[in-house]
């Protein structure tokens, strides 16, 4: 596994050619690995003597040869991002130039760093607790406004302090209510039941809160899926690319954008929407026809909305038809948008008298209707509205804690099944060890998103999904 | 055209998601911005109050919402890279963040940077003359040893120096002979004819030097071309891959380097060598393949050095005459190396013997023959000690200047013509105007390579190969 003890080096900036690059370097040896390959123009000066949290400029040389100039910024333990002796080497950003330091701290002592191992040592030296270093990660691969609010504000501690607070509480009473068991025979209570009582409420009320939260947090995070259905001609791909170009301008206007745009993501207001392709539905006898349809159907099942596409010239009969085939395919929890297209073939009027026809039957309260034209881009706005409609923005506007990763949400709904036995055990005024039990479950799960508990094996998982360098 | 006035910003680290990423930001107005945005722990702490070369925590702002976290690097005019103030904003690598951050900047006043617009500041404020910031772009695009150590040079002076000390004496002398014309019907020298001969010798030596030095300058900065000649059984293609899979398995040895491996590039000890790839040679009458023959010898012209593959059991008729033609296309200048591949199938009294006969009469003495097995890797150091004997390798060890930029080299040219005309000149005593009007193109041509002579064309040629950020 891996060794806390040693000095580890690696280049923090992303891989390939840029102006500059960051090699970072922490551990104790620090300073004595910087100052045998580091040089400054004033002789004899060394970094290991210069102040925390100053830049340096200087050469990087191996024996006779000079490397390259570079500037050293200079941080010290425990005032720095892993606790430990830190220096950050700016140089020019040749793959070639970043690869000959690399090697050369390595030849003096350095062992390059394995992904997310900064951020190991930032964990294990006290610096934040593991749910705030899980959120590094999130904020680095941030693609969102939405997630990049989120992580940020996980990373700054986010629900890990009141976690932590009502963890020490229940700790305090669990101490008492194990007393107790010492004293099985003469029938104490040293944990008072009705402040153990209020104490599980408040924390059954934040473990709901927080496992609700998690439907938002995961559609932040991963984005909302979206399956667009309906036939072919009712401009399915010309809403996606309408959707998908105004993004792309907004993009471009700024030099070095990353360049992998993923096809049919779609960010409206900070949030990212998936689109899922369906082919289109419609009733036929032909088997490889109804084989695709089936697909759709399960594309419907995966899908958060439900984004049912008809052409506005398309009979009274085939809108009733397509709206409740997809309605019967849809679960309580889902949300439909019917977008009724090629508004642009029909004046106002006319448009006017096809709504008040009772063409959507089929639809309840909760449903939505769109009338717009792909092509002109006409009402497009009212589209992203009701797509925003389905995102609870006001919590993340308002930074509320939202839950966003699948290991804390999985924690914390044990945690939940836990205080929910203990409340239950209170009321039903059951054995202190009983009791002793269920809490100890809830200390456990509780302690596990923040790392007070952890294992090797939970820590190895973690942090090999983070970039090397962090 | 560039507005020096303004601020400007840009992200300096390479594209693309990595732990950190880097944003620059060089201009008067550089504090005013970065204090609008930058908020520190310790209220009311202003980086516009910092000291030079520290480092803060903190973190970027826009209105209500907090960005991300930072580590912001202060550096002060003029003892920085551009000569201005400038701050480095180091944030979390996320390209949605890095985005956010320059539109921020952005919109509170900066412009978004230019190519090279720092390197180009750096020169206009006098930090560096023009060659040098021509070697900063030469140094992020160094792709092997020898490249990125003559790059460095040329960054920290290289020979700028003493062209900028010759163009000053020279500058003296012509002022004293065009006072010479101001007298021109009296008959006076005032610029010493025994002192100028002297100078002119010296700037022509030194032009010679170094103009002579631009073949491998330019052969450092874009590999040394190597024409591989021979059927396809000899064995070419088993030697390249001998030679490419060893350089992978050193590159492939640390994390994050580069991916971008281009095919047949070669660096043996620090020198680059590009492999040309060519159809095999023989006496036909078939008009398609004598086609691919004459493309063969086009090839064979373009190179450096020409790699002639034999296979040790081909007939002595063959190798002759695969020798004696291979000679005839190649010119006095270029190397030519013999590999008798497949060593491994016959003994060593068999290579012994072989050797022995007279195989290698069209041969002259500066011509190498290398017996290895590309198969068994036999032999493969000699081969390499072959191709490096071609380079001057103790000019780089000993850093000589070395000339690597086709642009010094045109001026250097014109420069040389101009200062041999100057001194005919003075041998054949014409008069002051004649002498003087040649003095001045040595001097404008000493000017472009330094920059002491430019214009906005020119800088603009130079800097839009540059990447932005530097």
């Amino acid at each position: 596994m891996h060794d806390y003890n040693d000095t580890i080096c690696a280049i923090s900036t992303a891989q390939g050619q840029g102006a500059i690059a960051v090699i970072r370097l922490s551990g104790d040896e620090t300073f004595a690995i910087i100052d045998q390959v580091f040089k400054s123009p004033k002789a004899g000066k060394l970094l290991t003597n210069q102040k925390a949290n100053t830049v340096h400029f200087g050469t990087i040389y191996d024996g006779h040869t000079d490397i390259d100039e570079v500037l050293v910024s200079v941080f010290r333990a425990p005032y720095s991002f892993t606790g430990e002796d830190i220096v950050e080497i700016a140089c020019h950003g040749a793959p070639y130039i970043q690869q000959q330091l690399l090697q050369l701290l390595v030849r003096k002592g350095a062992r390059l760093a394995k992904a997310g191992e900064f951020t190991q040592r930032a964990f294990l030296n006290g610096k934040m607790d593991l749910s705030q270093a899980e959120a590094v990660a999130d904020l680095i691969h941030a693609r969102s406004e939405a997630a990049r609010r989120v992580a940020l504000q996980q990373m700054r501690g986010g629900f890990s302090n009141e976690l932590i607070n009502l963890r020490a509480q229940l700790l305090h009473f669990i101490t008492l209510v194990e007393l107790e068991l010492d004293f099985s025979e003469e029938d104490v209570e040293f944990a008072e039941r009705s402040e153990l009582s209020k104490l599980v409420t408040n924390v059954a009320t934040l473990l709901t809160k927080l496992v609700n939260s998690f439907s938002l947090g995961n559609a932040i995070k991963n984005g909302i899926p979206v399956a667009i259905v309906g036939h072919t001609n009712a401009g399915k791909s010309t809403l996606l690319n309408t959707l998908l170009q105004e993004e792309k301008a907004i993009v471009s206007e700024i030099h070095g954008t990353t360049r992998d745009v993923i096809e049919d993501t779609l960010n409206i207001e900070g949030i990212t929407f998936r689109f899922i392709d369906t082919a289109g539905i419609r009733k036929t006898d032909d088997t490889i026809e109804n084989m695709g349809i089936s697909r759709t159907y399960n594309k419907i099942k995966q899908a958060t909305i439900v984004l049912l596409m008809l052409d506005i010239i398309d009979e009274d009969e085939k809108i009733h038809e397509a709206v409740a085939d997809v309605k019967a395919h849809m679960e309580a929890h889902q949300q439909l948008i019917v977008v009724i297209n090629k508004t642009d073939v029909l004046d106002e009027a006319e448009i006017k008298e096809r709504f008040s026809k009772t063409l959507f039957t089929e639809l309840s309260q909760n449903d939505a209707v769109v009338p717009i034209s792909a092509k002109l881009q006409t009402n497009i706005e009212a589209l992203n509205a009701e797509l925003l409609k389905t995102v609870n923005t006001q919590a993340i506007d308002n930074d509320e804690v939202i839950v966003t990763n699948a290991r804390h949400y999985e924690a914390l709904q044990k945690a939940h099944e836990g205080i929910t036995r203990v409340a239950d055990g209170l009321t039903s005024g059951i054995s202190s060890d009983f009791l002793s039990q269920d809490i100890r479950e809830v200390l456990h799960y509780l302690g596990e998103i923040t790392g007070q508990i952890n294992t090797d094996e939970v820590l190895a998982n973690i942090f090999k999904n983070f970039c090397i360098g962090k």
